[in-house]
């Protein structure tokens, strides 16, 4: 039986602050990446979160970020890749304390934004992150942009991967994705997203913005709940994975686990 | 053989800030207790520590705090029970992913500075933080004051807990320290310090205010070494326990281990 | 002509996260006290919030707190009347130097949460908070609660004050806030607010709980504008003031300024 | 008579952390850059700093940074120059607060390490930097890198500048400093360092790596006072200027004031 992971970016509210709809969007999910109180999410939010996510039976993942809460970890910072390894072991290993609290184990570690962008292309600071995740637990599923130096370096180090797709998103001739900049970029049409989703995942393909059909491995597509129509649109894509009988579970979860 | 552990709170520097002289201190303690990166310390300065103190043979203790980088952690702050159990959580969590990191093990945990004092005669408090530690670990021991509310709130779960005494500091009749409000709290005499642990290690008893010899039991006595005269203390100390055959060891550490 | 201040807590947003209603509650009101960075705001948030108060004809108050974002201010700390002193200065200079940069100018101070609390009954905490406003600039006025310690600190140093009250709490025979411990601390029904309202500015007085009426200053009136709820009652008092002929203006503005 | 400038970073410690040796390098320097608490300082230390620079006649300054108090400001941060336009605002106004509290006044605007860097190169950056100081007070004098971006938006928007120098830094034929990266670029003999300045104060020319004299502004020199050999440096540095009847006083303070 085919199976795709969905994951959503989750427990990134902060103090009195709040953002998302997470106990709605955990229903439709398969893994959360919750915010570990560095760009977002505080010891209150990550342990309320982490027990939703478990109490759902959706994996629960750390979303290590950038230490700029104002920022909400977007923005580019020249961190050395030492600085880089130790921020995510502390990250990783802050909700790995929250899960054991109830029991529970931290499945994946996927970065967040400025971190995410910079890792799938510096070799350096995909090679620290991964070797971070390697050093707390190598047991952790590491998640970064299919075809990014982030996958590269996880594998090169014997960590299990997860390569992650955009529903939402165009793809170049050469499998990268089309920057925000140009006009194509996004798709905006929901059921054109959905039906490139199905043939990502059963086919293995996608369309490039040529025409061109292309490869590309999907094992986690990224989804957002916080506004209504994201969770509309992770509500149809769910329903049509479902239809094609495509099972939603957490990466490297499941019959082989 | 009598034992004793010699804790310092330790790994309190912060980015380009310098606190202490841990490489010093660390060549005459047991146990460090690294701070977490509330109230000091930094995921690059955690790190650090932590692999001197393994190096050193130290064992690697947790030293929480409250959010207050500005207060050093020294401000009373009003949170709640489960607040101050989700903060405990956190940083034990983020400390215990630097010691993997390098293969080893956190073992102790002691509450920092307003924290400290608050869990010593609040019953919530120290509830909160005991359940905390056994949440996370249940192999973890419990750093608290002789005679606290922590200490009593550790063995009721079940902890193992390592009573703290203070060589420079004055006792009631009653065991409680002498509040430092009063002229008589603090021992400025080094010799006289030293006397007086070897009497609380050896005999279990420290000679109160009213020159009254009470019982106490030392697990553990906490040094300083962020300034010359603390480190020559310590020194004057170690020198003073060897010379009695007294152990230096990290509590729970050894032959019974 | 009878006029009276309407505030409201407003600026609290903070990077990507938004807290508050801004656009809509100004339209109502005649004060804005706007967060500097310590319990909520940012650098961003201040300066567009201190334009559109201006381009609304609000009048642009400090809101300065505690640092303490995670608890939003309102967790009491244990600073030192100086330490509140320079905290107040910093914040109260931070908003004057977004105010300047658009020709405008602040007109009133009024603390946030825990520190608002603590100075509404610690003569030193009053007093430091007085002497900060004052410092930076005597023609601020010093908002606080109707009879308390910040009240009198202000009017001993020289300053306008401007005595808060409540629309929707209930008052104990002695003119304090009854506690919210207590089950008729809060007035659910918003006519009887509004009517208690037009009582406290047309005639100085409201009616406590023991059914006695007595003397209150009513200066400036709080309201909130984050729940479409608490909206409504902003409207609905406003028009309750208007057509009572109350002006709803600055407190120290118009014709007497 | 010839006069020149010395400016140095202060006020950079943060609650319980001591960074550099103000009282000591106030005492033979004219302008002090006060940090506002985003990349250091917090309004304790600013405003002791304050009051000591004003109690020894030396002009005040503010030194606004990125907000990475764990970076210390040295990390190139991405922020839009709308972002840097509020952080320079909200922290020279913070300053000045803390100046009106003591009756005293900021008199220059100079960034921080980063916020300093990216200013020198880039045109965006250096407008909202001097569009933020011109905005705040137009009287204030912009301290820049001599011949950089910053220095020329100061003055296209008819602000006073400050070219800056550096004693201990050589220079390229166009009049750019020497990168760090190699190896000519510091130069470590203090009286070679001395002798430079002396040609750069009295003669405008400083001899660059090729051996070519060019000419060059010095309007303030940047010295560091927080480890005891650059403390000689300036002791030695002041010495020869005065033993030249070069003056040293605040840029823009005197005759011409």
């Amino acid at each position: 039986m085919i199976s795709i992971d969905l994951n959503s970016d989750l427990g990134e509210s902060f103090g009195a602050y709040t953002i998302g709809n997470d106990e709605e969007v955990l229903k439709y999910i398969s893994s959360a990446n919750i915010a570990c109180g560095f760009h977002a999410g505080d010891p209150n939010v990550m342990m309320k979160t982490v027990r939703l996510a478990c109490s759902l039976g959706v994996g629960i993942g750390a979303h290590p970020g950038f230490p700029d809460l104002a920022g909400f970890g977007r923005r580019n910072m020249q961190l050395s890749p030492e600085e880089i390894f130790n921020l995510v072991v502390y990250q990783v290993g802050a909700i790995q304390g929250a899960a054991k609290a109830i029991d529970a184990k931290v499945r994946h570690v996927k970065p967040h934004g400025a971190l995410y962008n910079m890792a799938s292309v510096n070799r350096d600071i995909a090679g620290a992150v991964a070797r971070a995740v390697r050093a707390v637990d190598p047991q952790l599923v590491l998640f970064g942009l299919a075809g990014s130096e982030l996958i590269q370096a996880g594998e090169e180090m014997g960590l299990k991967v997860a390569r992650e797709v955009f529903a939402d998103r165009t793809y170049q001739p050469d499998g990268t994705l089309t920057p925000r900049s140009q006009q194509n970029a996004v798709i905006q049409d929901a059921d054109e997203a959905v039906l490139r989703v199905l043939k990502m995942v059963k086919e293995g393909k996608v369309t490039a913005v040529n025409g061109q059909d292309i490869f590309i491995q999907a094992d986690t597509i990224c989804v957002h709940g916080d506004e209504e129509k994201a969770l509309e649109f992770v509500k149809k894509l769910r329903t049509a994975l479902l239809a094609e009988k495509i099972e939603i579970r957490s990466f490297g979860v499941g019959s082989h686990d």
